[in-house]
């Protein structure tokens, strides 16, 4: 498209503007997530020789083309939801005006990042909903589809409000609390489970969660006990111990009752394996004394709704508005701007569509702010904290119906739902 | 876990075995992929000084270990399935032996590729099978769960059938033929669908297909003739159209028509938008003359099974066998072996899970290879071109009836099914 734009001389600016079209199954929210790699990409983009040689080698370009886009850097605008804001199906999330040849090239990567990041954290703050107060941890990493998706839901998760992640280089890349445990492998190279139990205890007084169901979750946590009155002669405590397989809720309220008849209160429960959010509800409703939940997998996929319709479309070029027609896939033309009305309290009331030069209602604030100008960023990214602190204020303004897991209402666009 | 052994001083020899616990959702096999990245990460495994630095800063860890960690290199042994081969569940795909530390440490990095890769090799395999000898390309990139899964849905999809990739990167790194076609946008940014259509094919006289369903699809069609009778003139011929929404049985029919009402018989039919293997199927067997399926989404994501139960577990550690009794995920001690039997005509008639040390049957072979000894490479990756041809015989050499995309029977792994 960009040899034939270029054979054309059609560098005029156009606007895109990226949009998740439908819901999910099971959502009547998002939450964005994204924007700032997908700005640190465009500050960086560039042919470099190798992949100008590798396109020559193809045959299908011609040099003057060629020439042209090693030249190239993106010179554009863009203008977006910040991270960890709330927004609705059909809405504008992020649009990008720039010479129609930059403003095509970014396409891959800019659904690519938004789609993957904005999933990851809607799903985490389903099970951060659903966990009622709870913590979280993310154990995703080793089912996440690559490395880099690893990476993106140990930052969508925390912003979501996971309180920590497993992956350690997250940890360390986004400042996340960094979270360990032992794994079934560690209990087996021992003799016995409570040499496992001890020796890890002796490694890590303070912060020990031990895992009980290698072979037998009650007496696993018999053993705890005998680990937990250890450490307190040493002056410290256990943290933790850790469920894995079997029902959740008999465990939970049975090694409680362990726990608690040997004084040992403070011991908390953490679960893990296979949960997601409507696990989660289900162990909350049901009462399970579980203090924190290790979410992994189901999570890391989003599971339930592995993929989003987000596209990214023209809605305006050369000075006119476009749309696309086809058979339910019509778009809206024009750069845009949705206007958030809130009620006296805080809680959000309706959004509304309307064109970027437009003023919204007195009562409105709009969303989309402009995030790079002629290339150059003009909002530093926020602390990670930060934007978990904005999405977790921002989340306790939805009404708890758009909540549900299974069948929320649609959010209005257009005034009080 | 690595501070506790190594305080223990436990360096001794562990065997890990990577598996699939059970097969995801409508699967009867599994195409093995992912292991020439598995060896690359071994090959390269190190804490880095940012690392020690910043596991140093959490407070956690001794510094003996943070010294022995910096010195951390794998010097174990690996043996596994080659890439592009069938295997089914519960058979050990992957083993490595290594002092326990370093066998422990890699395994997220292990499970996070081979699941990924073999996820979508298997996915990919499906839609191959379905399109019945119809091409392929991978449209995935855009939706695939970030950019590491983009690069290894192109890879994993060549190397199961898929014909060509719109990763450009990826076609350049893994030597996979590029495709690409154009936006609705480029339809949209020109004056008429006529004129993006004409200045499309100007650019690409010999490799233009024309997306049809910017504004009607038929009245496209026509437009992709006028277009086709001008590249005549000029002595090129328009390589196909494309259709992205809609009846695609029905369009397929109509514009094969008017294709064919204009002896336009050479220019092909591509469909793409929404489509994984059991569209391909239900398109195959309707007869819609459509040539070549553009997958994205669906199969980027492997949607209907986005995640497998592929675990890795200890199975030997300081010369004795070790399993996990868990509920629902006992593991099978020791180093294995997969024997695969074949009947006269080469057709897979069953494997057999035996210990390394072991001799199959007389009428089997060995499926897997040793990898890596003492941490260095000992095999080079066969080209992917190889590995294409490879998972081709084999899966020809599988019954059909594994091959149903819904309900396929279980392949035995004790003899003939």
């Amino acid at each position: 498209m960009a040899q034939a734009y270029f054979a054309q001389e059609m560098f005029q600016p156009a606007t895109f503007s990226l949009t998740v079209r439908s819901y999910p199954p099971n959502r009547g929210y998002l939450v964005s997530a994204g924007l700032d790699d997908v700005l640190d990409y465009l500050s960086h983009l560039q042919f470099d020789s190798d992949a100008i040689q590798f396109l020559s080698s193809t045959g299908m370009f011609k040099d003057d083309f060629l020439e042209y886009l090693g030249g190239v850097r993106f010179t554009g605008s863009l203008r977006a939801i910040p991270e960890g804001r709330l927004f609705f199906a059909d809405e504008p999330l992020l649009e990008i005006t720039a010479p129609i040849i930059e403003a095509q090239l970014v396409e891959t990567y800019v659904i690519n990042q938004m789609n993957l990041q904005t999933a990851l954290a809607t799903k985490a703050s389903r099970c951060v909903w659903a966990a009622q107060g709870r913590g979280i941890a993310d154990f995703a990493s080793r089912r996440t589809h690559g490395s880099d998706a690893a990476m993106k839901m140990a930052r969508a998760s925390y912003m979501a409000g996971f309180g920590s992640t497993s992956n350690v280089l997250a940890a360390s890349h986004y400042g996340i609390p960094p979270a360990g445990t032992m794994a079934h492998s560690f209990i087996s190279s021992f003799p016995s489970e409570l040499d496992a139990f001890r020796a890890y205890s002796q490694s890590f007084p303070d912060r020990t969660i031990l895992l009980l169901d290698t072979y037998d979750t009650l007496a696993g946590a018999w053993n705890a006990v005998e680990i937990a009155k250890e450490l307190e002669v040493a002056g410290h405590r256990l943290a933790g111990v850790r469920l894995d397989s079997g029902d959740y809720t008999k465990l939970s309220l049975q090694v409680r009752h362990v726990l608690d008849d040997h004084d040992l209160g403070y011991v908390r429960i953490l679960a893990s394996g296979g949960l997601d959010e409507y696990e989660l509800e289900t162990l909350v409703e049901a009462g399970a004394p579980i203090d924190l939940f290790g979410v992994g997998t189901k999570a890391g996929v989003s599971a339930d709704a592995p993929w989003s319709d987000m596209v990214y479309k023209v809605a305006w070029f050369d000075d006119r508005p476009v749309m696309k027609l086809s058979e339910g896939k019509m778009s809206l033309p024009g750069a845009k701007q949705i206007f958030r009305r809130t009620n006296g309290e805080g809680t959000l009331a309706g959004d509304i569509i309307g064109l970027q030069e437009e003023t919204g209602p007195v009562d409105s604030k709009p969303l989309l702010e402009e995030f790079m100008t002629r290339g150059e960023r003009n909002i530093p990214t926020p602390p990670l904290v930060e934007l978990r602190d904005r999405f977790r204020d921002e989340f306790a303004n939805l009404e708890t119906r758009f909540k549900d897991l299974r069948r929320p209402p649609q959010f209005s666009r257009l005034g009080q739902p």
